[in-house]
């Protein structure tokens, strides 16, 4: 059975509530119920954090090399910002997949470059929800090739 | 029945013969088998088109929208030069998937702007031949939310 | 009697069908009625061409010196990415005039960058389909004074 | 009948005497004659004004929406360094059709800028004093769109 | 005996009536000529090829890599502009060799960048006829020690 | 008692009527009105003064020195272009306030860099025409500290 | 009774030992006691925070919106580097007011940029305590219009 | 006997006054006296005017033509910005020579770059009240030369 | 005796487990351990802190000045994107030297720009944990100059 | 018979010794031992310089001009930074040929710009030893041609 | 009686042979000669040196403070290349002047950026010979003022 | 015993009589007197070279490979402008030390750039004359591990 880590970034608990006409009107809660039963679907656990320090991210990335066998994280604000998050998905064997719930290539232009993505195995992004789903896809599938 | 358009851009004819480091093994032929089989599965109908030309790109995206509900494409070089796909991407209703075989932020400065994703309903890049069947799934998805 | 080539770039063919907040909602037949009708009126006989090709907009272009007192040309979305066209017009003496349907300075940063108007006679941009119709009046009074 | 205010920017009184090899050698008057001339033709009315001074610019186009029903301006050197100018176009409804005597474009790299583009109606440059006649038939056309 | 594939680019097919101040004055049919006579002086054998089209460039490449030893391209505007000729060149294992007419480092600011001379073997510019002809010759050295 | 000179640059004398989803419907003499109640209230006399000329603006700051106990400046257009005005903050002991209607930050880019933020006392943007009350605030305090 | 939130960023707990040339030799303390003092004046409560930490100042202003009818933020050195804090302002439908201290356009070229800025209603910066007060008196008054 | 028109741009009439550290003590009638007497020595005579305003130096220099040998100028803070002055020095053939109190390049960024230099004879600048007599010199004797 | 303290920054926990090529196969303990004899051999106390935190470094800091004669510090990732640690630093009176195990200007464009640099008091990069002992020596030698 | 002067520029002394896997295992004897032998083959004499100066280097092309009818030249690290054997080169009329042995443009960034170039009458790269061999074959074919 | 120390930089013993539509027909003796009168007439005595070794006029440089009252230099293409020259002058107490033979804000973009300007007295270009006989009436009037 | 080189690049001759505020009163002798004294006490020798000439550098370190164990460079104003020494330093196996006295980074911004920092084993800059002697330390160890 493949272990998965989900780890939301800063402001993501407030989804459902803030910029709907960007983020969508489904709440964390419900995504993560919808990534729960596409995982199951694949035979596949899923573990879910969200934290809104960067310093937690970074941490949490440490240790799920020996807990999981892939991680889904969509870094939000931390994707343009943090080399600190960078260097912690370089520093872990385990496959990484970048998701964001909009398309950041049609946003401005500070959300077009993603510190994360050059180290991440592959990254989702632009279809809402489904980016996360296609990520837990992703991840099992990148799971069994590692 | 969801029908879905797939465009190889230029050199994808040459998959599985050259630069294998970086883009896998597998021949073109094959990926199509592949994802002919996961379309079926999620009971869709897909078609297959691959073509050097820019300007035959822009037009089979340009008769596209009555054909078809979903248009899946990797775009290949003309990813980082073609204003012409792009707007042709534009002016199409039919959502359009762009895909990648590798991880296009981990290679060269000029590979990783893509005039495509901005006007692209989502993008799947990295994961090999995945990226086309995550793609696929993003396409049925997509097509029913339109 | 003035001999004037009339080249519409790539998926100038779907005018009137998208994006018409941009593009207004003439289609190509129409607006090339009225071209034909502003050339009469000015003595002049006029020829049209509309490719998606960067490759076929360059072999006009150089025949066209041969036939025709003058061009008039909107290049779209290879106004922005074509050496070779620009390379095509530096070729021929016939005076080369660029015209655009929309404001191109009002859009996209990199929509606001010509390759072609250095090397253009003159621009004009802005006026939707009466940008072809001054380019045809312009075109007419260059001829006279090649 | 239509009513348009001509504005040249600065420099302009000095046409025909300085740097005919740009400009070319008709001076102001002769042009002004022309324009009046095309006018007529085309049952319109105008009134000419040339100014050195930025804000005398500013304010003949904030006082000209009350009286004329477009404006032809050759913004010249402020073409490239006036948030003034801009900001007063921006500030009417009146259409705003900018002209230029030579093609900017083939110009220094600062001259290929233009700040008054993107507010404008369109943009006629690079053709002499028939810019400034193309002008005219775009500002009636316009004026009559508005 | 080496098999030499000589691809000229677009618009090198006006070459000697066009801007031949830049260019010089012999045509393409000329040049062919020296090239053959040079190739046979050195025991290779020659094959050309003029297309004015990006896809076609692309093709000619793929299919090059079974039938030649190497390859010597003038790719002209497409220098600047072809991500998808560059794509191919590193695609095949035959050497290809650059040339240029003109001294593009001596020309306007954006012709001073090739995206193909990265991935070329070598590049040889600003001798006139003379760049091809000593094309040839390093192309029947670098193909006998491929 | 503190003397407050109100400086109100290029463009201002068209508030209320221009754009006025960005500058709001209050027209300048009701902010001067509201302005001069704020400066009653706190024991200080205000004089207005609105120009579209760069060199009236230079002089009245230059003027200013002797007569005024603080300037209050919404340099408008000029902000962003005038090294002048900016020489003529500089050349004056007078503290001077920068204020703006709109929040500059959040507009097109070149109106998100100011030439007379570095050089006077504070700048207070984005809150309409309490940016100016906040600003005769301001006044009266730096003064009292100078 | 209108209820603020002020949020105090990194290091302005060391205010008044620090760097006093650029700073001030007020501490915190005395600052808070200020503003209470003017935002009693002004019939309003307001409560304090100070945090080094992004993370923390994220969750401040999530939770903020049910609490607080403004917010007055000096981000401090997050000013220039957190997406995340933006991202949360922009999250939340309660005005904020962001001041500084010093006068940031007076300063290193990286503290020219506030990322902040852009989604703030508004900007107070460079007059020391008083930037606080004014953004308390800005804050009482957008929190009625909102 | 050659005949100078010595032009003094904005906030110089400030002189002596404002920002001693950098301008010198020196007001700018000692200034034009101290250039008299040198011009007198050199048997030449000289005209002064301060403008604050960039139209009024446009149209001095407009007009100096016929009625000077040569222009000594010092654009002050028009320097950095004044395409409309750079175009007027360039429609005078009369020799004009630019000249700074302070060392410009020892300065801003902004300052670092004169628009005017590239059309002017020669630059002198960073010799105080002495760059305007070297001015005169170089006046005197390029005048001679014209 | 000279008391220092040892910053460690962001995933530096993983030393010696992550990426060993670039970082050495020291883990963290074994570097303190050695840092704390070079240390004793100087007379001198050590103090170690590893944090992912931002804002932990920032307090570290800043309640450093009174406890510790130096501060050794490798910011790690935070080196790049810190500006709150940055500030932290100019705000303690005590000497801080930065040190890096590798050589950042050896490595990614993004790694070789410091925000620490400039405002500590010296730097010690590129040679492994010998990078710790060097920055040892020199908080010795800065203490006594203090 | 054509005089040619080959100067190699700085550390091609150690060449055959250092980076070998860059510049190959041939030292500058052999090199030079082979142009030798295809200058003869060409009825060519040839005289060589090697220094790690710049001011020589400047010396030696300034002295050629008399002496020599072609100069080959490898100005290895010089070709990026020296503006002075550039002005050297555009002093003399003899035509001078820029080599070098391995392909600068598929190196770092600052090795992809030559400051040599521009002023050069061609250039040749990538071929190793090859390199020069072309050269040498450039230089009688040019020196035939002044 | 003040002493001169005059230095040509590279390239500058070629004067009068070279490029001489950029820098006249007078051969570097003239010039020296006509400097030599000059400072006569200025009661000056002047010494010449030409070298074009950076290192050596770095070494000029560092001894002249004993000698020379003042230092007049033309760096020549070591202007935008040299910071090692630019050191030597911000070494000594010296007045140095610049001067140049062109305007070089009126050539190419690498030419109008001098690395000695910020760190010289002054700077004066574009006159010719009578650059440098300006530069010894700088000198003289400079180092009496030192 | 380790044979270590020290070289001190162009001006440091002049050091301890120059800009004193920045490089400190201690003249080169003493300086060498103190490395000589560590280097003793390290059981290493050391010999010392000082030159103003880039090429006596370059060669220096080519020549340094056969005698010298390690070599402790500061290169000065080289650090910023000299391919040639970094070619040097890439071409010899023997480990480089960079050293700087001043801190590099908190200078003028092109001072904060070293062409030879990536080609260094490692870099010490800041600590003044202790610069050096940081610089034997890791000279002695990375000469023992070579």
């Amino acid at each position: 059975m493949v272990k998965i880590l989900v780890i939301h970034g800063p402001n993501l608990n407030l989804l459902g509530k803030r910029e709907t006409d960007i983020y969508g009107k489904t709440d964390l809660q419900t995504i993560n119920g919808k990534i729960s039963k596409r995982a199951e679907s694949l035979k596949a656990s899923v573990e879910f954090h969200q934290s809104n320090h960067e310093g937690d991210i970074v941490e949490m990335i440490g240790k799920a090399a020996k807990k999981f066998d892939a991680i889904v994280i969509n870094p939000a604000a931390y994707t343009h910002t943090s080399v600190a998050i960078r260097d912690a998905v370089s520093a872990v064997d385990t496959p990484v997949i970048e998701v964001h719930l909009s398309n950041i290539y049609a946003r401005e232009e500070f959300r077009q470059k993603s510190l994360i993505s050059p180290v991440a195995k592959g990254t989702i992004c632009g279809f809402g929800t489904d980016s996360y789903l296609l990520g837990i896809e992703a991840a099992v599938s990148m799971a069994g090739k590692k």
